[in-house]
Parts: structure tokens; sequence; C-alpha cells
């Protein structure tokens, strides 16, 4: 699957709800979005590892993995992040208030923030703003996907059918990632919707794995977000089960591609893309080392500005390579290919037709396989190139 | 001591020559240097950690440390990494050349090279060249410190003079780091030359401590290269010898500002700079903790770009703090200045005059310091700003 321009108007699972409105945090554009389920849903989550971790980060992390989740509420333009004990009673009154307008709990609703860091809530218009983003609610993800989005260029979210023994649930993701509307590091969100009927555990367990394999595999930057979460709901509002071991595998494969999708977008819409990079090291004796070689390829500088330029460079890419932990034995049997040519085989550099590669390198995305040829395990990571866009956006903002 | 640029007639100690020449790798620029000295020296040196290590690093580092060494040869333009077996052939070549020239044996010249990865050394030239090299040895560093520059903008290296307790001691430094003229890893070299008697051992002790303070402590693009090297020779032509623990101290104290000079200098000299960034961090409990977290913020796109924009930005930097690694408790105590404005204290946000601060990142240095107060150990780290500039130099150079 290929990410393009989001699917603006999606269609959510059985029993969910969202919308976004302006609350007049942002100028224009809808800055508050909410995801409600009219049924109880099991919920699991996983959460940037920033030591500074904004408060929503905390409060959502409490709650998590759990049964009776009723929505998730998500505001962009002030992250909540480095504000103190105010922004942790910041982040509860928000809660409450949407709680209140949705007519349950607090500790049924999760939430998220996503903008500049170290600026309090304007809770002046946030708390007003909550009966009307509870009564906008509709069965489709577009305002949502939209109030979230901070410089994003597209939304991104998408809708499967995931065809189970028992009958067809469907799947819903929706993310956003990558940009800034203020000083302010990225933000990347995640919301994966199901109506299925999941128990919490594995909730937790297959979200835990999806994500180890979609969105902790890109990279925009290199720096990770005070802010990053990504939920999933689970409400059962199909009445279809996962109990069979088969069913599980199907609805985890389908989850793997659409978190994968949604990864791709956000790394696709990385802050002054013009290309997707995917890398995919192969032939490594632990999924761990060659998760950590693919994405050190993916952060390179050079080999992201190398690729900007649409040159088939393979010595940056083999430097980076060398600096992720592989023995330098593994050199000896290496190959690299670039856009299906092979650059270097069995540890030694091919004669390849520059000009030639360099022709494939325009296109929009760009793949890297290297094959080390001394273990079994795989992994991909995608990023973007790095153009003089990316300086422009985070050296102009003000 | 704020880097200029590079002095360019700079006297080395007793005993030592150095000379460049252009062989014809480079069209016009002088492309190997070649230091000498007349009698047997004491040398060590640190190399890069990259799996894929070049063909003359695998060499220097097998002699190392070592007594009776009297060369160090360097080309520049083609970096003899992933060379294969051609590689070491060529290197062995190259060092057996200059060896005759000099009328030494092979085991006595050192070796590093700087430029291109994957292209074998063009040694019709490079052997013929050999003689002119030796030949023009002088007893200053102006033409070597010109013939290792790829795209460095300025040549790097100062003589200082130490004071010992039976004499005075000479030792001069001479760096070059951050450029590329082709499609290649930036590589660092430096070379640390004295006329003090200093033993082997001792040699390598001090100069692993001061390297893991000065050259250890600079990023311009956070990419390790296939060659980097440090290189340091004591050939106790001053007749004077480290030997009192009082003299040591003092020969340790100038080798680090020497060493911490010309780091600075590779710093402000980075593709693209135009600020050199200081990041001193203070109060953590251990010493490799507090390199982590100054190196992080001087690696980080995020703050480099904001630095670029002359913004205090400082919740970039605090994002950046909180995946280095530092306990979430101690950001509670944190306090933070750029340019000596302080910004952050007992771990909340102040009210700071924006606009004061801007005026000050208008200089070209920039320093942040950031003290957690749990600890008494602190590190210092240097890199540069991320200008639209570094993604010229790095995507245009064909």
């Amino acid at each position: 699957m290929t990410p393009g321009p989001g699917l603006q108007r999606t269609l959510l699972p059985k029993g969910f709800f969202a919308s976004g409105v302006n609350c007049g945090v942002r100028r224009y554009r809808p800055d508050m979005g909410l995801i409600f389920s009219d049924v109880p849903a099991t919920a699991a989550g996983v959460f940037t590892t920033n030591a500074c971790a904004a408060a929503p980060v905390h409060y959502s992390k409490a709650l998590l993995p759990g049964k009776g989740i009723r929505a998730i509420l998500t505001n962009s333009g002030q992250a909540n992040a480095a504000t103190g004990e105010q922004g942790v009673k910041d982040n509860l009154a928000m809660v409450e208030a949407c709680a209140a307008a949705l007519k349950v709990q607090p500790n049924e609703v999760l939430v998220a923030s996503t903008g500049v860091i170290g600026k309090p809530l304007e809770m002046d218009k946030i708390v007003p703003g909550m009966p009307e983003l509870a009564a906008r609610l509709t069965d489709v993800t577009e305002n949502f996907a939209l109030a979230i989005l901070t410089t994003d260029l597209v939304p991104k979210s998408m809708t499967t059918m995931v065809a189970l023994s028992t009958g067809v649930v469907r799947l819903t993701g929706i993310a956003k990632g990558s940009g800034m509307i203020h000083p302010n590091m990225a933000t990347m969100l995640g919301y994966l919707l199901t109506d299925a009927q999941i128990e919490p555990g594995m909730c937790h367990l297959m979200l835990k794995e999806v994500v180890d394999e979609s969105f902790n595999m890109i990279s925009v930057d290199g720096d990770t977000s005070t802010n990053d979460c990504v939920f999933m709901m689970a409400n059962g509002a199909s009445g279809i089960s996962l109990a069979q071991q088969k069913d599980i595998q199907t609805f985890r494969k389908a989850l793997l591609e659409v978190a994968q999708f949604l990864a791709q977008s956000i790394a696709a819409d990385g802050e002054g893309a013009t290309k997707l990079v995917e890398v995919e090291v192969r032939g490594l004796p632990d999924v761990e080392l060659a998760r950590v070689a693919a994405r050190a390829v993916t952060t390179s500088p050079l080999v992201k500005t190398a690729i900007h330029g649409e040159d088939p460079n393979w010595g940056r890419i083999l430097a980076k390579l060398g600096t992720a932990g592989i023995p330098a034995s593994a050199f000896r049997e290496m190959n690299l290919s670039i856009q299906g040519k092979e650059i270097f085989k069995n540890g030694a550099p091919l004669a390849f037709d520059r000009d030639e590669v360099r022709k494939e390198l325009r296109l929009s995305k760009v793949r890297i396989e290297v094959d080390f040829g001394t273990g079994g395990h795989r992994a991909t990571a995608w990023g973007c190139d790095l153009s003089k866009k990316y300086v422009d956006i985070n050296t102009e903002y003000s």
C-alpha cells in the first residue's frame, strides 16, 4: 500500500463517532478532535519514552490497558508538555469538561495533546468548546483527522474490512505527525479503532507488536517528541470477537497493514519531504539489530541529502551501517541495492550505470535493500529526504 | 580560546617537519601531506569505531601505541574505505613509497586517508608524488594543514609553549574535519605533535582522555566516518621529559586546550555552519550521562535549525534532553540558560525577554548551559547550526 493523500471521508467502525471543531486556539483550522464509542471499549496505548513526557501522556498511560473506555480527546496547538503542576490540573479540567459534555466519567476519557511545548493550555477557549465538539460527532473520520494536524500537509486515515471466521469487522486508523506550526517538537499521534471485541491484554500485546513494526520504525528528524501516543480502541459493536487463533492472526495482519500505511504516510509527509524512503535490512542474527540498522540509514542526514539530490551515494549508506553495531565480518557478505539495482555484492562494489539509478531516484518512493546473509531476521524502516524546505520550516517559523 | 581562521604559519615543535604537495588526485589543491620527525618518536592514536573502517585505519592502529615512529602520511581525495583487498595493498604500497623517499622503514610510517568512499587510490599519481613530498619538508604546518582539507573552509592548527619544571616544550595541533568535496562522509583527522619526551603508555592514556573531552564531543551531522583518526607524536627533541606528576598535569592541560581548540574549529567550520554551538551539561551523577546529554543537544536538527533561526526555542532543547537517559525526576530541578540568560529555573519556565535573547543569538558563538543539580559531573559538547547551505553542499555536490 503506498500512502497518498489521506482519504478524507473514511467510515468509522460500528459504534464509533468522531468530530473536530475550532475552539479558538488556532485562528481558523480545527484545533480540537474527539473520538467517541457509544459502548464501553477495550483500549490500549503505547507512549513516548521521553523523560519530559507531557501531562496528557501520564494521564492516559495510567488508564491503559483497560476496559470501559468511551472517548479519546485531542487538542492541537499546545502540547501541554513542560507545563508543570498547572499542566496536570489543566489536563484534568479538560478531560472533566469533555466527560461532562459526553455524559460519561472522566476516567473513561483518554487524551492526547500536540503543539507548542511549555505554553499553558488556553483553558478559556478549550473548556467552552466541549459541548460543540460533542454535538458534532459523525460516523466519518474527516473532521477529527484534520483537527489533530499541525504542519502536516495531508490528513492521514484509512478504514479496512477484516473477514474473520464469524463475520467481518471494521478497522480504522488515523494519524498525524511530522509537523509544527510553532517553535515546537513534532508529535506523532496514532488512533486504531475497531468494532471487533478484544480483551485488554491481547489488545495491548497486539498494539505493542504492531507499533514496533510500523510507527516505531519511522523517523523524520531523529528527535523523539514529548507527546507521542498510539491508542487502540476495540468496542465490540460488531458482535464479533477475536477468539480463534486464526482470527487473531488475520486481524493482527490487518492491524499491521493499517499501522504501516499510517506510518509511511507520516514519513512521506515529513517536514520538507519530497520522497518517502524505505530501507529494508535483511539477513541479520536478531531483529533488534536489523531494526537499529534500518533506522540508522533513515536518520542519516548524509543519506537523506544524497537521496534529495537523487544520487545513489552508497558510500554514505555503508558508512552509516558501519555504526549500527553490526560486526565488521558481516560486511564481507553484504549485498546492497537501490531502487532494485544491485550496487554492492558480496562485500564489494559493483560497476553500475549511475545515470540509470539516478533516473530511478526521481520517483517519489526510494527503496534501499541491504542483505547481510548472516541470519534470518529482517526489518524495514521509513523516513524521508532532507531538503532546504526542512530548514526553512524549522528556522523561519516565527 | 575561540577558534578563528587557522593560523596558517605555525612553527612545529623541535625535530618535526611537515609538507604538502599536489600529486594530481585533485586538480589544483595540495592532496598529500607529510609529517616527519628527524628522530624516532613515541606515538599513540585513537581511531573510528566504524565497522567499515578504512584500510589506513587498520594499518595505523596495528602500530600504536609504539616507539620509533618517524612519519604520518595523509592523502586527501580518496578515503581508501570499502576498497577491499586492493585497498589494503594500495595502502601498503603508498606507505612503502613514502618510507623509501624518507629513507626509513615502512613500519615507522603512520597513514590516514580522507575523501571519497569506495574509490580505489590513484596509485599512479600518489606513488610518483612521494619524492617531492619528502623534499618539501619545512618547519611550519602550513602546507600540511592545507593538504589534508576537503570541504573545510579554513586550515586548523596552533602551537603552544608548555613550561614544565625542567624547561619549555612545544606542542602543535593540526586538524581537518566536516567537509566533503565529493559524495562522501566527512572525516575528522587530528595530529598532536610535541618535542617533549613521553612514554608510549602515558602518551596513549593522555591522548585517549583528552580526545574524550575534545574531538569526541563534537558533531556536525551525527554520522561517524570510516576514517577518523587522531594521532599524537612525542619525539623528545627538546630533551625534556614528562617525569614529574606536576609536569604531566601541566602538559595534559595544554594538550586538552589544543585539542579543544581544534575540535571547536572543526565544529565552527561544519558544513554550512554559521555558528559554533557550545552545550554544557552540569550536575549529573556520572560523566558519561553528561556527555550523552550534551551531545544529544548538539545533534538535534530541531535545536540546530532553531539556533540558525536565532530563536531561543528551549522546548526543543528540553525535549532532546528528555531522550538522553536522564531520569524524569532530575528535570524537576533543572536550570537552563541560553547565552547566559536564564530561561528555565528549578524545573519551570521563566518569563524572559525573547527579543533580548534573540539579539544575543546573532553572535557567532551560542552557549547553552543546563544544570540538573543532582550530581557533580559535567560535560561540554560542540556543534553547529543547520542551514540550507548544509543541504546544498550535500545535495548538489555532483
